[in-house]
Formats: C-alpha cells, structure tokens, sequence
C-alpha cells in the first residue's frame, strides 16, 4: 500500500504556492493531511484542496513536526528563518528561494538532471531559479552527448517571475497606456508595459546582476562541472507567463543541428517544435503557459563558431520553474528516480 | 548661399515616411520643393511639411528628374521598380529597403561609421536595417580600438520595425486580452502581445531568418571586413517603438568596460547610461523612443571570455533605425562629412 505523506505549502496564498497546490492534487501526491501556511495577511483565508475547503495557517505557529514534507515558496527572508527550524524538527525542506542555493551542503536539484543529489541530505533542498531550470532540463541530453565549454544566453522573463503583485502591474500599466492615463511603477524598476528591462534581482560588483550571476552558478552546481563557462543577460519583458531564452552554447565535440534535435526528441521532459519550414517554434504564450515540459526550437549550427549550436527554450516558469520542479523534488524522495 | 534641393518622399504615408518628413523639417534639410509620393491608396491624402498642406502624388506617375534626392520607404517591391527608374533620371536614391543593401556595386551606410563609402555611388545607396545600425554605431569605436573577432546578439525588436499595421496590431491585441476577448492575428505570425516571437522575416536555408542573416551581411559589409563572426537571434517583442540589443562580443585585444565606456561617450551619435550603482542603463521607453542616439549600458567584462565584453543597446528603430539615417545619408551628401 502506497504510504502517504503530511505537507506543509509555505507561501500558499503566493502565485508558487497556488500552482504548488494544485499540482500536488493533478498529479496525485501521496497527500494525508495539506497544511498551506502564511503570514498574518494571507493566514485565514481559505484554499480549495480535493474539493475541500482548507484554511492557510499562520506560518509563525505551525509545528513541522507534524509535517514529512515542507515546500517553501514565501522569499528568501521567511525560508532563512523558518526553513532550518523546520528542517530541525524532521520535516524535508524543498526551498523554493534562492536562500540555499549555493550551500555546498544543500543540493540544488532538477530530478531528471542530478535527481541523485538528493540521495545526501539534510533534510534541506534546494529549488533552482526559474531561468536556469528550462536551460539546464534543454541542455542536459547536450552536455552528455558532447560536453558544453560556454554559454551565452539572453533571457526573455514574463513578470510572473516576480510574483503576483508584478503580474497586476503588467496589466495595470498596460490598461492605463491603451487609455491614455499614466503608468504607475511599484514592482518593476521602470515601466514594464510595452518596454524591455535589463535589470532582474540586484547588481554585483562585477556588472552582472544576481539573476544573471544565478544561471552561472547554478549551472555549475548543478552540472557538477566548475568548467563551464556562462555568459548571461537577463531581461524581463511583458509576457505574463512563460521564459524565453535564447541560447547560444559552444560544444566540446561538434554536434550537427539535426543531431541536437533528435536527442533532444528523445529527452524527457522536453518537447522539440522546430521545422522552420513550417514556421513551427514555440512561444511563451502558444506552447509553454500552463504546460509542464521545456519547449525547444530554432535549433541550429551557429555560423560563427565551429562547436556553436544555438536554440529557442521556453517554459512555464511557475510550473517547470518553480512549483512542477519542487513537487518532482518531492516525488523523486518518495518514489525514487521516476 | 546654401544651395537647395527637390526632395521625393516614397511611401510618405507609411510610418518612416512620415518620420522622414519631420525630420527633413527640424534638421532644416535645404529643401526647396518637396514631393511625398505613394500608391493609389495614399495619393490625393494632405500632410504637413513645415505648416503648409501638401498632397500626397501618385508614385507611378511622377517624373523623377524634377528632384535630386528620393527616399524610398515604401517595401523591397516597389524600390525594385521604381528606384533604379529614378535614378536613372538623375534622381540619387536613399532606398530604406532591403532590395539593393547586398549589391557590391551599392553603399550600404551609416554616415558616422562608413560615410566614405559615399564617396562613389551611381545614384543609388541604400540604407542599412534597423538592428544592425544601431548596433554598429555602438560597437565601431571598438572596433576601431581593439578589433572584432565575434557576435553574440539577441534582439528585443519593437512592432514599429514591422510598420503601422504591426503597431495597431500590438495596440489592439493588447486591449482585446485586457478585456477579456481573443487576440486577433494579421501582421505578426504568432499573438504579440504578452508574447516573444523568435521569427522575423523569412526563414533562410541555414536556420536562421533573413532579419538575422541581415545582421551578418550588412555588418560585413558596412565595416567593410568578412572576417568578423556573427551569430544573431532576432526576437519580435510587444515592444511599440525602440529596439533593444543584447550584445555579446569577443574583442582581437584586450578592453576593460571602463576603457570601453570611455570610448563610446566620446563618440559622436552615441550616449552612455551606464551607472549600475545608480541602477542606471537605458530602456526603450524611457531613452530611446523619439531621440536620435543610440543608447548603451550594462558594459561589462564578459566572466565566460577572457575578451568578451557585454552591453546593451537601444535606439528608436524608426529614427536611428530608418528615417534619421536616411536624412544623414542626404546630409552627408550635401554637405559633406559632418
């Protein structure tokens, strides 16, 4: 008989959290009791759950011990307290913010990429950003087959990466400008409606901003390669769901387009949509919202460089990104490698 | 006494017709008569050229040897009948399309970058595409500096790149999704709005589209070097004016970002927002749209390439892009190196 488990959902009034639930029930987790957990501001309210009303409980008052399993979505600051103090008492911490990430201690883990990283821990695992998931899951059949030296990637971000108060504004300011009123900025550092802004998570001292410095150090944790070389810029656009990224890599060995494609074709996870005869590619808005793979197109032999192969990746990155990953970090404990 | 010239404006009705005319107005352009010209559907409208009415000509039926100069904005098909007839009476044509920008024996110029190409034409010059112009005005004063080995660009392109209809398109897709309705589709090949779209243009045999392939020929030519390696994908944004570049090059020799920053705030055409401790760096909407320059941040040292260097540049992709470069094109003629 199929053991089942008690979940606690912290930051499940949050746009993660939400997709958490619902893809903890479509994909029939082996759930006994949910506990979605908040702050005071979201802690009352109710959430449905297997069509039954369930309360968000008061995040600063819950006892993990009750609890196996642990999927943090509220921010790195509320993960930074209340993550180790749940870790502490038992329950498996899979840390959807950045605050764990580069623990040397703490995996880092995409379960069809380095699932095995999760055979050693302590009781604390840690989620990827969003932007380097769908680049590693697309890559990874790649850097089997013939190694990657280096990486240059451009991103295409939808706002729903900054959560739902950054997707209200994309909508508010786009109203506002059809209308001939003001935008009003909150969230985003300029106008995101109708523009293109280089600027995700803060500036570093070497020019790069953490999101983009995430994708490099990310992708040698992950890979468990400190070779590679990555060279991002990252730049939110206004798209509601679903990242874009377009992706320029230089392979150890050549690798032909066509070649790329097929094992790319037979990778899970991964869903290839590339005939340019055609006119077939993905896009954010007709191919990844609210799906679960990574999609890939536009795959071809760079004409600049001898080992290039460029390609088109996009994914939902609620789904893929966030919460679809933390509930295969989840599965992959309970079932083992799927 | 400064002489004075007759002026045809080819597809005046269309929206770098429209901007030609403007800024032959407040550059002072010495025009004497000025003839905007279009098809069946324009002729007979009235605009404006410094606050007198003039009406709109039919294309197919003006005699080309009553002007010196025509712009040519109306699409490859009508300068492919109609450029080579007017310069053949006399007429020197600035063609804004891509029918003549591959033809060795035809300059293909950005006047602060290859104005000496000027030097010989036999009436017939074309102006170069929006992306690479502005992305060659930024990178020439390093190239001049320290040589250019290598590529990587990504574009966010505006649907102003794609004329008036690409506008609306954006404008009403937008407010139909706001309120809940389908998008409609006609210009762009996928929904725009709130989406990326990695295809502009055709599709070539290689892989890449001609808009990307553009990049790479008209790079080669205008800086006048075959060697040099790009590799572009041209993405299509819910963008209204200005176009973003993402660009990633590898240098022949060493140049720090500041070394960098310092070149391109001396150079002319060109403005620096660079400032990452100020969280200062240009944005379509904020810089670019209705300016002349061409803007460029986010300079810095690329982590992934002992030669690389970044940036981000930015134009308005129907000023800089189209119609201003066409101007200059004229202005240098005129008057020579400016």
């Amino acid at each position: 008989m199929q053991e089942h488990y008690d979940v606690a959902v912290v930051g499940a009034s949050g746009m993660i959290g939400e997709a958490i639930m619902s893809i903890l029930e479509e994909r029939e987790f082996p759930v006994r009791n949910i506990y979605p957990l908040g702050s005071k501001r979201s802690a009352g309210t109710t959430l449905m759950f297997r069509d039954e009303p369930v309360q968000i409980g008061l995040l600063s008052e819950f006892d993990f011990s009750k609890v196996q399993y642990g999927l943090f979505s509220a921010g790195a600051s509320v993960s930074d307290v209340f993550a180790p103090q749940a870790a502490a008492r038992g329950c498996t911490v899979i840390d959807n913010t950045s605050r764990f990430r580069y623990d040397p201690d703490i995996p880092l883990v995409i379960p069809e990429v380095n699932g095995e990283a999760l055979h050693d821990h302590s009781h604390l695992i840690a989620n990827p950003n969003c932007s380097t998931i769908q680049m590693i899951v697309a890559l990874k059949p790649i850097y089997d087959a013939v190694g990657i030296e280096r990486i240059n990637v451009c991103t295409y971000q939808s706002v729903s990466g900054a959560g739902r108060s950054a997707v209200n504004e994309l909508a508010n300011q786009s109203a506002a400008l059809l209308n001939g009123r003001d935008a009003e900025i909150s969230v985003a550092p300029r106008q995101i409606a109708f523009n293109a802004i280089p600027h995700i998570d803060v500036f570093q001292d070497n020019g790069y901003t953490k999101e983009e410095m995430k994708m490099v150090w990310e992708t040698r944790k992950i890979l468990n390669d400190e070779s590679i070389r990555v060279n991002p810029t990252t730049v939110r656009i206004p798209v509601f769901f679903g990242h874009s990224e377009a992706v320029h890599i230089e392979t150890r060995h050549k690798l032909r387009a066509a070649e790329a494609r097929e094992l790319l074709r037979a990778a899970k996870g991964i869903t290839v949509i590339d005939d340019p005869g055609e006119l077939q590619y993905p896009t954010a808005v007709t191919d990844a919202a609210n799906r679960d793979d990574v999609f890939v197109g536009r795959i071809r032999e760079d004409i600049s460089h001898e080992l290039g192969l460029n390609m088109w990746i996009v994914s939902d990155n609620v789904r893929k990104g966030g919460a679809l990953n933390s509930v295969q970090i989840a599965e992959y404990l309970v079932y083992g490698e799927s």
